[in-house]
Formats: C-alpha cells, structure tokens, sequence
C-alpha cells in the first residue's frame, strides 16, 4: 500500500546529536506543515484526551525508575530472594547445553534448593495468595522456564488437584509431603488419543464393591497417559482422571458416570520402584522444556482405596451408590476443569514474563549493533533503521500492553479465589482462557522475529532466543489448546449476547458490549471515518470504539450465521462453518480489553512524565493493532482511505518515537543481568563478555 | 470483519461418506442459490481461463503419481540413491537427541559417508551441473539439515571460492583435495561487528614485497571472524575476507584496494594443530544446525605467499602494484560477492524441501488425529475443522506454488552459469535474493504453525517440528540478511523502473511492469473493482493483474517518495525514510513472480486431472495472498467491499476443497517414510509406531 513518508528523523533533536541544529530547523518547518495536515480535523471526542503527548517537539524525559516503580508488582521482593538465592549458587544454574537426563536432575535439584534451602514454600500461596503464587512462579521461570514449569506441575496441578477437588482427609493426608517436595506428583489428565476433549478419556476407575476398591485401567493404547510431566523420573503419585464406573443391577459392565480424579500411588515410597501394574515409559526428548520428565502411563487392574477418590464435586459410598451436590454429569464436569483454571492464569502470566526477556535481549542488542550508514560516516545502531523499528517498537508496546492486563487477571483471579462471586468466576474464566491464548501465540511468534532480528548473534544458544523459543512453545498447547481456548471466549461472547437480549446481566468485562451492541449495528459514521487529525487518532475514545465496534460487528454477524446455518448443518456443523470468524472475534475481544485495560493504566499514572510516557507506548499499541486489521475496517468503510493511510503513517511516527526512548523502556522491565544473562543483552559490554564466553 | 457462510461441506459428497446423500440434495439447492451469486457477473477477461474447474459438485480425482510425475526434478535418480545409502547405515542416521560434539563428529562422517562410500562428488556439478548439484544438496538436507549446510561449506562456499573466486593455480592445486575431502575448508567471510556490510570488513591483508607474502591480520576483537563453518575443529583452510593492503610511497600504513579473498591454511596438514599465529575458538552451542562446526578466527601476522591471493578480479604482481580488469573497488566487490548467488538458490531450494517436510507431517497428522464430534457420533479429523483448514491449507499452496518458482530459480542459474548472458545473471541476481528472503520467512512461520497444529505431539523432539525450525531458523540470516536481500530487489526494480522511463531494456522477470506501470497509474476501474464471480476470481488474469497492479503501484509511489526525501534527507535518510515501503514492494514483486510461475505450470501441465488440481491449489495461492493483503486493496479501491467478503468466502470454500485432496497433494512430494522420518506422519500405523518409539 501507499505509505506517505512521515518525516520522523526530523524530531530525533536531542542535544548530543551532532546534526541536532540543522535537523531542528528542518523539522521547525515540517511540523508547521504537518500540523495543519494532521491536526486539521475538528476533534469532538475531547473527554478523554487530556494525556495526548505533545512528543513532535521534544525528546521525552523518562524516568526508568519511576516507570518501573509504576509497574513493579507487590511481589518484587520474593522474586529477588529467589534471584539472589539461584545468582549464589552457580551449581544450580542451566548451562548452554545440556542433556535432557541431566536437566531433569539438575531441575529437580533447582526445586529441591528454591523449597528447601531458599526457603520458598510456593504451595502456602496456592490457595490464599495467589498473586504471591504467581510472582514465584514468574521468578523461577526466569531461572529456567523448565523449573516455572516443573513448579507448577508439582503445586498447581498435582498440589492444586488435592486441595480443590479434594476433601479435608486429602488435605491433611498430603498437604505436607507436597510442599515440602517429599511427594512430588503427576497430573495424569492426557491421554494418547484425547487432549483437548478431556470428556471423551478412556481410563477407567471400576468401584469393587466386595474389596471397597477402585480398579483403574488402561482399555487401550489410546488411552495410554501421554505427556505427565513428574512421571518419567520422579513422581511418586499421580492424579488419575478416569471414567467413574459403578456397578450396576442392569449391566456387568457398569456405568460411568463421567470423569472424575483419584489418587494413585505409581512409585514405591522407598525404593521409588514403579508399583504393580504401573507400566512407565519416557515420553524422550522434546523440542523444549526438557527439564521436566514427561512420561506415559498405562495401568493394569491398578487398585487403589476408596479414599482416593477426590470426592469435592462426587462421592461413591461403601455400597457403591454414587452422589453429588451437582446434578449432572455436564456440570460436574465444569466444576471439576473450573478449578484448574489458575494454569492458564499463570501461563498467560509467565509468558508476558519471557516476552519481556526476549524484547529487553534484542532491544539493546538493536541499539548497539551498528551495520552501514551515510557515506564517509559512522555506521548506525540498527534501531534506527525503520525496519527494525518496525519489527521490535509494536512489540514493546504489546509487552507493555500485555503487562498491565495480566496483571489484572492475576488480581481478579485472586480476588475470585476469596470470594467465589459467580460474575467474577465467569469473568476470570474467560479472560484467562482468552489471555492465554492470545499472549501465548503473540509471544511465540515473537521469540523468533527477534531470533531473526538479531541476526547471526541471535542464533548463537548463549543469547537465548533458541531456548526461551522452543521451552515457552508448548505454552500455546497446555492447559487448553489455544484453538479450542478461544472457542470458549467466543462461546461465553454469544452468551452474553443472547442474556442481553434477554434483559439478563452482562459480565464485567464484557460490559462494553450493552451500549456498543445498539449503536453499532447501523452503518459507520461516514464523517467520522474520514477524521485523520493525530489529535482523533491518539484520543483513546476513537481506538477504544475501532476495537470494540469491530468486536460488536463480529459478535452479531457470527450470531446471525450460527442461527442461520444451525437449521441445516446441526449446532456442531453450524459452529465449524463459522470458525475462522469466532476465533477472530474472540480475539477481537481479547484486544478490546486489552486496550481498555492499556488506556486504564496510563489514565491512572499519577506521575505527568511518566504518564506521557506510557500514552505514547499505549497509542502505538492501539495504532498498530487497528492498522494490522485495517483491511476489516475498510471493508465495512469505518475508516476512509485517507485515514487509513494516516493511522499508517502515524503509527510509523510513533514507532520512531517509542525507539527514542527504547532503551529506558526495557530497562524499566527491570530484569537483572542474571535473568536476562545473553551476552548480547546485558548492561554493559556486551561484546566483550560475548568474547570472553567463546574463549577469548 | 464479517464472513459470510459459504456452504463448503455440502460440497463433499462421495461415495463412502454414510451422510452423501441427504448433503447431496442440500447441495444441488445451494449450488443453484449460489452459482446466481458467484456466476452472476460478466466475465470479460476469457482468454486465460480454459483452466477454470469444475469442482463445485464433484470431488477432484487425483493421481498421486501422475502429479507426482509432473513436478519431480530430473534428479530424482541420484536422490534415491542417497536416501538408500543411509537408510542401509543405521549408524549414520542422526539421533533425535544428540549433543553438540558428538552431532558434528557424525555429521562428518555422514558427509564422508556420501562422498567416499555412496560415490557421491558433490563438488564435480557445482559448476558444471548446479540443477544436479542442489538435488543432492537437497537430499542431504533431508537426511540432516546440518549435512546439507556442511556439504555446502565445503563444495559451494570453500570449493566455490577457489572455482569462482581463484585461476588455474589454485583449482590445480586444491580441486581434488576439496573433492575428496581431504581438504576440508572454510568460508571466512563474516566477522564480529560485521555480517552484511561486508564492505566493513577490518580484517587486513598486507603485501610484505621483501618477501612476497601477505601478512593477514586480526587488528580489534570486532574483526575476529565468527561463525566460520568448518572452523571449529575439521577445517583445514580458510578463504579469508580481507582488504588488502598495498605499500605505497606516500604512507607507512600502506592503501587499501578493497576486499579480496586469500587462502590461509589453518591447521597443520597432518597433526591437525592450529598453525602458528591461528587463534581458533568454538562458537558454541547454537540454537541449531550443531552438527556444523562453527568457530572463531583470530590471526596475528600469519603470513602466506602471494599466490594464496585468489586472483581473479583483481592481482598483485612481485613487486606489489595491483591490476584488475574491473575499474573500481565497487566493481571488483560486486564480482566477487556475484559469484556467490549461488548460495542463496541453494538455501531458497532447500527450504521450500524442509517445508514440504514439514507440510506432509502435519497433514497426515491432521488427517489421523480426532478430537470432538457431533454429539453421539465418532470424533472427526482435525483436518476437518476449518480452523485447522485455515492454518495449513494455504501453506499447502504456498509449498506448491514455492516448488515451482524455485525449480525455474534453479533453472535460470544453470542457463547463467553456462551462458554468462548479462540479463540472466541481473534477473538470477535479484530472483534468488528475493526468493531466498520471502520462501525462507514463510517456511520459518509455517514450521511454528505445523508444531502448534499438531498440538503436544507435535512437541514430541520425534516428531520433527523442532529440529527442523531451529535448523532452518538461519537459513533467514546466511546468505544475506532477508531485509537487506529485500534491499537489493526493491532498489534492482528502482534501477528497472528508472530505465524503462530512459527507454532501457527491461529484465525479463520484471517485464510486466512495462506493460503493467503504464495502465496502473490510473485510479482502478470501479466496475471490476465489484465482480465477485467465481469465474473472474478464479480467472488467473485476474489473479495476475491484482499482484501486479499492486508491485507496479509500490514502485511508482516509492520512487516519488525518495525523490521527494532524498531532497532533504539524502539518499541513505530517503531510503531509510522509506524502508518499509521498498521492503513491501520487494515482497509484492516476488509473490507476482511466484504466481506467474504457477500459472505457467499449471497451464503447462499436459493432464487434465492433474491440471484441475493444480489449478485448485494455484487459485488458493493467488485468492489466499490476495485476501492476507486486503486492506492494501481496499485502501485503494481496487476491490470493492462485495468483492474482498466474495474474495474471503472462496478462500474458505478452496481451503475446504483442497482439504479433500490434502492427502494426495502431499503424497506427491514423494518424500519416502525414511525422509520424513516422525512416527505422526508415516503412511501407515503412525501412533503404532509413536507408542513403540516410546517403549510401549
């Protein structure tokens, strides 16, 4: 497309510069031009446009301090006993390469020190403080995202499956053997043939009536438990997700009555021998994350007590009779699910969390890396070419963005772990699952535009893309695939749609959609789309309503279709035809608040500095996002081409601007060179310490 | 933006399906409905479209082996012949996890393997038969991609360089030893501080005339040679970069006359020592390729004779004056650096079978893999969700639409290295930059995409995704940076552009700008701006004329653009200013010449059936390219909004037609079961072979 040259150097005038003087009086005269062709649309939106930067003049002053204080969660300090603690123990630290049987080892090892030496107990969080839960989680994964992951299988998933789908006398029979690591488990949900559709796994648990015991089994090898990070080496139990079978007067086989969790011992206590009937095989080697021991599990006639039964949401009694405060199978099986839903929050979490590391390595690796320049001067920093800018600048803006509305997530999801209001659970349920997903497949996809970005250097396994790349991609799978994570988003959009059409409540998050619903459902503004003024464009009332009219427009069109091809291809066939179109309006939800929670943050930035400062990162994000999707919007001629092309040209102008202060922005992520540790990244002689690494 | 519903399962009815024949009547109602819709403009534009097919209500009969027939290289002989070698040798297959030293000890012996036991001579074709050449490269790539890259360091970039770069003295003297490996050398081109500005070299070679030597020297740590392939423990010889210096009268320094090459032994021929003066250090561990050897060189005062300089383009005589047959550095640079294109077919060759790997795996998996159903009936093919469509079909296209484009790359390198004509090498020039750059980010994105598509096992290290992205990741850096190698084709059509307006000859792949600058220039026609037909968007005129209107009208606008910059902001400043542009307008180009390749091949292609599928899968190209760049068009109106909804909704509806004949279309990559190797995508029984992989 036609891209209008912004004269973005012209404002580079700081006083260092040795061109700063003619640049001045050369951008002097383009701002007067540019003014009146920018500013020139009369801007009626003006509530919330207090916080628009008057950046074009002057370079801005950041504060990298004040910004991050800003930012910095209530749990920085733990995370620095923990940086602190892994900074003094060199034996615990992964090196470069590494086998998988020696990372497993070195793994455990890394736990085992940040438990019981550290003295870190992250399972004392789990339940009462889980923003605490996660800043530990975060911390370690900064370690090795391999020990982030392993903490979790341990504490959030074998941990948390005791404490939210068990009793009391589970509690009390393992709370302690689980926190202090003398009991490490598995989480024995995936089988071979089923992930995604944990409803249709194949294991079975049989009541015996006469032994008072459960028979768990494997019927087939597609039900083998495939992927249960801890089996492979060390776990000791396991929770077993199986199909309930009862007996029955009617039939020998029984019936099931859906799945349901139970605790089953895989290994001797003592001699960590695997225990009769548990056929335990190594899943091997994995693109990433290879210091967690993933194993596959099959069970022969496995019998385990009755009392292993994680009997929160169902119980079976001594006769064999079954019961549930919950009614049916269906909604046993949501509340059982809903509880694990503290994994996708620390996923989406910890994964904002290596974005910030790969954006810190290859933003000051683009500042310091110089190729070509003018003819008979100095090379320049490849950060000032456009290109670059153009690959890294959008992306520290969403690393921003993606802070403030994790951040978000964890207080609501911790919130909702002490209340259980059923508006917030709602909530945190989808934002969660939407979260995930989307900054999990923002993340991945950018681990490698800056391997690429750094070029040569990048790929060298010391700088760390390779590794951050290849551990954090299978974030976008586990715990819910993102394709089917999205689904449920848009799922819960649509109910929301039909409720409101009911009179019913819309939930918090989605609250936009009351008043957007009605006045988005006439044709766009012909005089407002044509608006190009830089005023409109940065008023967060123009980017909040793009984002939240396209999510509108998505959410009744997809509602239109589904009715209107569930007629004839069923509800299944109906929902497939339109898939591509709920997946992205689920994500067109997800940037909507996103942004909502963006513009809310700046909005709430006491210091003036600092707030100009995060404005201009918040407008590029909204900027980028809408001129990303731009063809969507033209189709439905909400902007006209001439402010298409200006929201274009701006959003190269405020890259520019972002690059100017690039450096003080990823300094502000605050991560101490031994989290960031790639040479080509750190603080200070990079190069040197690059060639110090190879030997010389 | 909102997708209509396009009734594509109705479409699908065989004979084995059990629900055929109630979808055939919903089909016969719809097709009526739709062919009013999709038919219902005049098609002006009949030349081209005899190719148009009918699939609407029949499903596609596909021939494998016809197909297969039709695209296989004429090397397909000697392919087999490698694919049988190692197939027969356990021992030379690479292990799915292996370290770093015990990777590039058998990636030696993989290569000596080749050469010295399966007769194999790689370096005999590199001049004389390059189609021959790269077939092999291509198949050593499968087998290990660290084989192909080593086996081109040896034979293209050390060999090449005493071909290309050096006279009769020193092919006489080093030809066989490069030949049969005894010589393994190395390429040492690339420096610390520098990669692409290979102009900035600091690496100094110094004529000393009392004793006819050059003195090659290392001056700063930003000099040492880095990356060097072969360096680091089997080289033997480096060809080293340098600029060479020349004693003059004037200056006790001496004066440089640019860049010139020279062999340095760098190991003693028979104890394998570092030579004198050699620094030689490991770079270490890489994100991948590890079975390549890759190190660091340092020298300090090494001295070799005269006759190392490779003397082609330019020499230095016994008493020190330099002559060259070319006028200037520029000149001499540009030779030297021309003669190494071929690299870079190579890597835009190998890369398109690394995505055909990875394509075949993911689409077998998608077809094997179930997850989810309507209620009460069995699961359905992942394959079968149009998201899953969505995600890999396209790419299918794409890896069909590569395959062509780069069999004529490599063709039209043959022709030039046989004819040396003087449009052939400009048009090879900047085909193989640009295909290199835009076949390598593709296929780089698409191996994330097939590992996420194929969920947790697709993370299984067994199942590929992994090794393969991490060992191609470079293939988007060496050879060319892909953003500088878009440099060169944007200002290789500048350079066109301005000739065609100075009445010039234009080079035979741009050739449609000529025809295309003149009508383009205009606003777009408003009337086919709205036909949506299914006859005019799949009519290839269409197709084409949307492609080129697009590069012709980047060109045009850039080339006002840095007019008008160059003005106030020099030549670098307006090339910067404009970067993003010339980089958008390089992709434009090339994705035109790859549909102009593919409609060639289709139109070519004597078969009828084999011609209708191939002609599917072409319309899915163009449509699919078109519709990821919608907002471009719709910017500028050239489609109309009836027309981009029209575009989208036969993208969806091919993406389902060709996931009817997915299974055939990768079948005829024809790559045996040894070659794609991961248990997911064998032929027959692939979670047989998973679970036995894993111990079951």
């Amino acid at each position: 497309m036609e891209k209008l040259g912004f004269s973005s150097s012209s404002y580079s005038s700081t006083a260092d510069d040795p061109k700063a003087k003619n640049d001045q009086e050369i951008a002097e005269r383009r701002i007067q031009q540019l003014s009146s062709h920018l500013g020139g649309q009369p801007c009626l939106l003006r509530e919330n446009q207090l916080l628009l930067v008057p950046c074009a003049r002057t370079k801005l002053h950041v504060s990298s301090d004040s910004l991050a204080n800003y930012m910095r969660g209530k749990h920085r300090a733990i995370q620095e006993i923990i940086f602190t603690f892994f900074n003094s123990r060199p034996d615990l630290q992964t090196p470069v390469e590494i086998s998988t049987k020696d990372h497993r080892e070195l793994c455990m090892r890394q736990l085992l020190g940040l438990v019981r030496e550290a003295g870190i107990r992250p399972f004392r969080y789990v339940q009462d403080d889980a923003e605490k839960y996660f800043a530990i989680m975060e911390a370690a994964g900064s370690i090795d995202i391999s020990l982030g992951v392993k903490l979790g299988v341990q504490y959030s998933l074998w941990g948390g499956s005791i404490i939210n789908l068990g009793t009391k006398k589970h509690r009390d029979k393992y709370y302690d053997g689980i926190d202090n690591l003398d009991y490490p488990g598995c989480f024995a949900m995936t089988e071979l043939h089923h992930g995604s559709n944990v409803q249709g796994l194949q294991t079975q648990a049989t009541f015996d009536p006469v032994t008072d015991e459960f028979i768990i089994d494997t019927p087939n090898d597609g039900a083998i438990k495939w992927w249960i990070g801890n089996a492979a080496v060390h776990g000791k139990f396991a929770t077993v997700f199986a199909q309930l079978v009862l007996p029955t007067n009617e039939s020998k086989e029984g019936a099931t009555v859906g799945v349901h969790a139970f605790i089953v011992p895989i290994r001797d206590r003592v001699t960590h021998q695997p225990l009769p009937g548990i056929e335990i095989h190594d899943c091997g080697h994995k693109v990433g994350l290879n210091g967690v021991d993933n194993g596959a599990l099959r069970f022969r006639s496995v019998r385990i007590p009755r009392d292993n039964l994680l009997n929160r949401f169902g119980d079976v009694s001594r006769d064999g009779k079954y019961s549930s405060s919950l009614p049916t199978i269906n909604k046993r099986f949501a509340a059982t699910l809903g509880e694990l839903v503290g994994g996708r929050v620390g996923i989406a979490y910890s994964s904002v969390g290596v974005l910030k590391v790969a954006v810190t390595i290859a933003v000051r690796y683009s500042l310091l890396r110089q190729q070509f320049g003018p003819p008979k001067q100095p090379e320049i920093s490849i950060l000032d070419y456009q290109s670059q800018q153009h690959k890294l600048m959008p992306m520290l803006a969403c690393t921003y963005a993606f802070h403030f509305a994790t951040k978000y997530l964890v207080e609501k999801y911790s919130e909702m772990k002490k209340s259980s209001d059923d508006l917030v659970v709602g909530d945190v349920h989808a934002l969660s699952a939407g979260l995930k997903a989307y900054v999990t497949w923002y993340t991945a996809k950018s681990l490698s535009i800056c391997r690429e970005a750094c070029g040569g250097h990048g790929y060298a396994a010391v700088n760390r893309f390779g590794s951050l790349r290849n551990d954090h991609d299978i974030f976008q799978t586990f715990e819910g695939d993102n394709t089917v994570l999205l689904q449920q988003v848009a799922g819960d959009l649509l109910k929301q749609y039909r409720e409101k059409f009911q009179g019913g409540a819309l939930s918090v998050t989605w609250n936009y959609l009351r008043e957007s619903m009605g006045s988005y459902l006439s044709q766009p503004n012909p005089v407002t789309a044509r608006w190009e003024g830089q005023e409109h464009l940065r008023d967060p009332k123009f980017q909040l309503d793009a984002f939240q009219y396209r999510t509108s427009r998505l959410l009744q069109t997809v509602a239109v279709r589904l009715r209107k091809h569930s007629k004839t291809l069923g509800a299944f066939g109906a929902w497939n035809r339109c898939l591509n179109h709920l997946l992205t309006l689920a994500e067109s939800h997800i940037e909507s608040v996103i942004l909502a929670k963006f513009i809310e943050a700046v909005q709430s930035c006491p210091d003036r500095n600092t707030r100009n400062v995060l404005k201009l990162v918040c407008d590029l994000y909204a900027l980028d996002r809408i001129w990303n999707d731009i063809g969507t919007y033209r189709i439905v001629d909400y902007v006209a081409p001439n402010k298409a092309k200006a929201i274009h040209k701006l959003t190269e102008y405020l890259c520019f601007q972002v690059r100017n202060v690039a450096r003080e922005l990823v300094d502000t992520f605050d991560l101490p060179d031994e989290v960031t540790r790639a040479p080509i990244g750190l603080q200070s002689e990079p190069y040197a310490h690059y060639t110090q690494y190879v030997g010389f």
